[in-house]
């Protein structure tokens, strides 16, 4: 290893408790962005990191926005040292992170006051610290602002030009970011943003989360008779539209679980046998991913594991269903009407447009005459996927397989991370996740939690990693 | 025309005004016997029909029911001639009607006060009598009635032996009629049950019900995993309940819209040419049937018309389902339940029993690993024919032709009418359901009317039926 980054990873050895001593004095600020009561409290956790930042020698501010509730402000900062960087063409990463934080009922359940953070150890001897945001996200961001201030400590500048974005909006719809990236791309722009605000796959296996699903929701309603008929009278002869609606549903999949609308899997590319590898060794088998949640098998498509079935493979699901009559008892009706709320996760290289439209025509064409349907969309946007072939990524994986010493590997997230498909395109850069939370660490719940290893060795990643990224 | 029937016919006529008037006596009994604060009522008017079968020469009384709520008496009545009669072998009838009624909400729809019975005219200048109970049941009861008085006034005696059966919970689920007619096997059996609670196929053509469907209920719910479950990080790979439950029931049918249960047609009997040519007659295309509730196309099995997928075939429904997100909005959730309200209406010559075990059956089947599921029947009654070889349908078929000259039709209903059915599993015999109403006298709604030709062409149908069943 590199003596100049083995100084700045003893620094940060040297002073870990200090470091657990600023997270603790963020986590006390109640910045819970869903509540107006916390208003304030959200702007005065965004103050307490521009000042932060400001006393790493970052030109920092608070940045209101007001395209949406609740209007928290953003906070930017970059380093003294970027504009020198910028002219000798060194690496520019942003960094982004969020200082809100979840609501904390039910506050029964808590065995220590969320606000009032504590270190504790969890049944295996691990010690974690204990409070709303310790792991989502204020443990996270502070790991890479620990990162920067050994580096300044030790060598009195950082290895690559940093900016930070830090959102107060993430938990409450974030809706202010896109706008904001958009109003201020030529600021933003860097050449790779960090985002710290995922998991590892487990407690030893570091990860950059290089892929993740879009969306396609829309909600459709079928109506057929003028009003609920009587199904002795009508049953057969009377179109029911919750029947069809079933029907309609069930011809999405084929018998190996493809999904059949035309042109559906247009653009989807199968990962590589080596990342495949890497998933199996994470997940030996589907109860790895299901059994927690009482399940056993991939119910998806044949031929993938349940994890590729979630992490590159696109899905369609029935998120809800409604038609006739739903209370106690029976009732001999055929339902006027009946509505569905069904989704598509897509993965990059699926044109979501395309699919809605090609979802509405497959609908049009399935109802007989007698059948109305009305559409509604609820939200499109596509796959992400970082550039495999880029060399800011297998630098990042290589610092990240130094610092746990264990193979770095790039998970795919089967849901939707906004932050990173915004960036992308606000402001046409890539976008790495790299977080040291773990699967267990609560949050959104009470007692939430984040290991003091996760805080050390994220803060040492960062520290590599922002080694690894200069030119 | 038989001049002893003539005659009988002559004093109908003559009299039309004040059986008109008798009737009017019986509607201002207002005995709605879903309502407790009317259980007097329906006592009343279960009295005045005892008075007026004992002024008749029957030997009538109330008998007390209590094998369920509300417990209204039932009418039992035995013309005086019967005993002769039965030892000379001549038929013997039993009438079934009701002397209870629906509720009069909503009251301010009424133009008139439902139990202050009224003659007005309709738009087209047809004369009608409007109160609640006119026309479902007590008009229709009175047409027996006046025809047994008609014949006793003319004659002296009726033709055959009759007994009355009138039941005052028909509104209210008649819970104990099965249990007072297996009571009472020995003194109810007769030849034949005459059922004059149905309505005509149109003004012109008279008919007799000839066949019910049964019902076959059934609510599943089927379970995955162990709560609700995020779409993004499991969508495709756990099993979605709500999909797998339109997978399940679109199974059901084939393209042709048959029901795909193993065995379900065994014992289905295709009416004949001749019936389904008298059905075209009364329905010449699907919207006869459909039009009037905004549907146009038969949607059930190939090959046969709207009204024969009603009256002649089984069918599948689905009366609810419900999985899921169901409010406002969108929610990116697997459910982990979802569930389903399934009904089949079944023909006779079907199994109840035998497709409930078929339909679980296919369901177990069907259901990965992961998911399980629950049934909670809801009802199983066989559907319902009468004997097409009988010489008392021929004969009532013909009596109805010569009073309506039109060809008396036999037609089907697709519900269950669970009189006739119990009449059948209790007693072992026939029931012929013949009625007057018509599909626009508002039955249970406000304004409910029953015409003056139904009433009095009923009266003389009634005549010429109780001549016609002699042997």
């Amino acid at each position: 290893m590199n003596e100049t980054v083995a100084k700045v990873l003893q620094y940060v050895d040297e002073n870990h408790e200090t470091a657990v001593e600023r997270l603790f004095s963020l986590l006390r600020i109640p910045s819970i962005s869903t509540q107006k009561a916390h208003k304030d409290d959200c702007r005065k956790a965004a103050r307490w990191l521009v000042d932060e930042l400001e006393s790493l020698g970052f030109s920092a501010g608070l940045r209101d926005v007001s395209w949406a509730e609740p209007g928290n402000p953003m906070v930017v900062g970059h380093d003294e040292g970027n504009a020198e960087k910028s002219q000798s063409g060194q690496t520019h990463v942003l960094f982004y992170g969020h200082y809100d934080v979840q609501p904390t009922d039910p506050d029964a359940l808590w065995q220590s006051a969320p606000f009032e953070p504590c270190l504790k150890e969890d049944a295996s001897g691990r010690k974690v610290i204990v409070a709303r945001g310790a792991s989502d996200d204020k443990g996270q961001v502070m790991t890479f602002v620990e990162a920067c201030r050994a580096w300044k400590a030790v060598h009195g500048r950082l290895p690559v030009a940093v900016s930070f974005l830090l959102e107060g909006e993430e938990e409450s719809g974030g809706e202010n970011l896109l706008p904001f990236l958009m109003a201020n791309k030529e600021e933003l722009k860097a050449d790779v943003a960090l985002i710290c605000d995922t998991a590892m796959p487990d407690r030893k296996t570091p990860a950059i989360t290089t892929s993740l699903r879009g969306t396609v929701a829309e909600e459709i309603e079928l109506v057929a008779a003028t009003h609920d008929l009587h199904s002795g009278m009508y049953g057969n002869a009377a179109a029911n539209p919750a029947y069809l609606l079933c029907q309609l549903i069930a011809g999405l999949r084929d018998e190996t679980g493809r999904i059949t609308l035309p042109g559906f899997y247009d653009g989807v590319v199968v990962p590589d046998a080596q990342l495949r590898q890497q998933w199996q060794a994470l997940y030996p088998d589907d109860s790895a991913l299901l059994g927690e949640v009482g399940l056993s098998c991939a119910a998806g498509e044949d031929g993938f594991s349940a994890i590729e079935q979630t992490w590159c493979r696109p899905s369609f699901e029935v998120n809800g269903i409604t038609g006739g009559y739903q209370d106690d008892g029976f009732k001999t009706v055929i339902p006027a009407r009946a509505s569905a709320k069904l989704s598509f996760r897509l993965v990059a290289g699926q044109d979501p447009l395309k699919i809605r439209d090609s979802f509405r025509a497959y609908v049009r064409d399935f109802l007989p005459e007698d059948v109305s349907v009305t559409f509604t969309p609820h939200g499109a946007s596509a796959g992400f996927a970082v550039q495999k072939e880029s060399a800011f990524l297998s630098a990042t994986l290589d610092a990240l397989t130094e610092e746990w010493g264990k193979q770095a590997v790039m998970t795919g997230c089967g849901g939707s991370i906004p932050v990173a498909e915004e960036v992308r395109e606000a402001l046409g850069m890539d976008a790495f996740m790299v977080g040291f939370a773990q699967a267990d660490d609560r949050i959104h719940s009470p007692n939430e939690q984040y290991g003091l290893d996760s805080f050390h060795h994220g803060i040492r990643s960062w520290v590599r990693i922002l080694a690894a990224l200069a030119k």
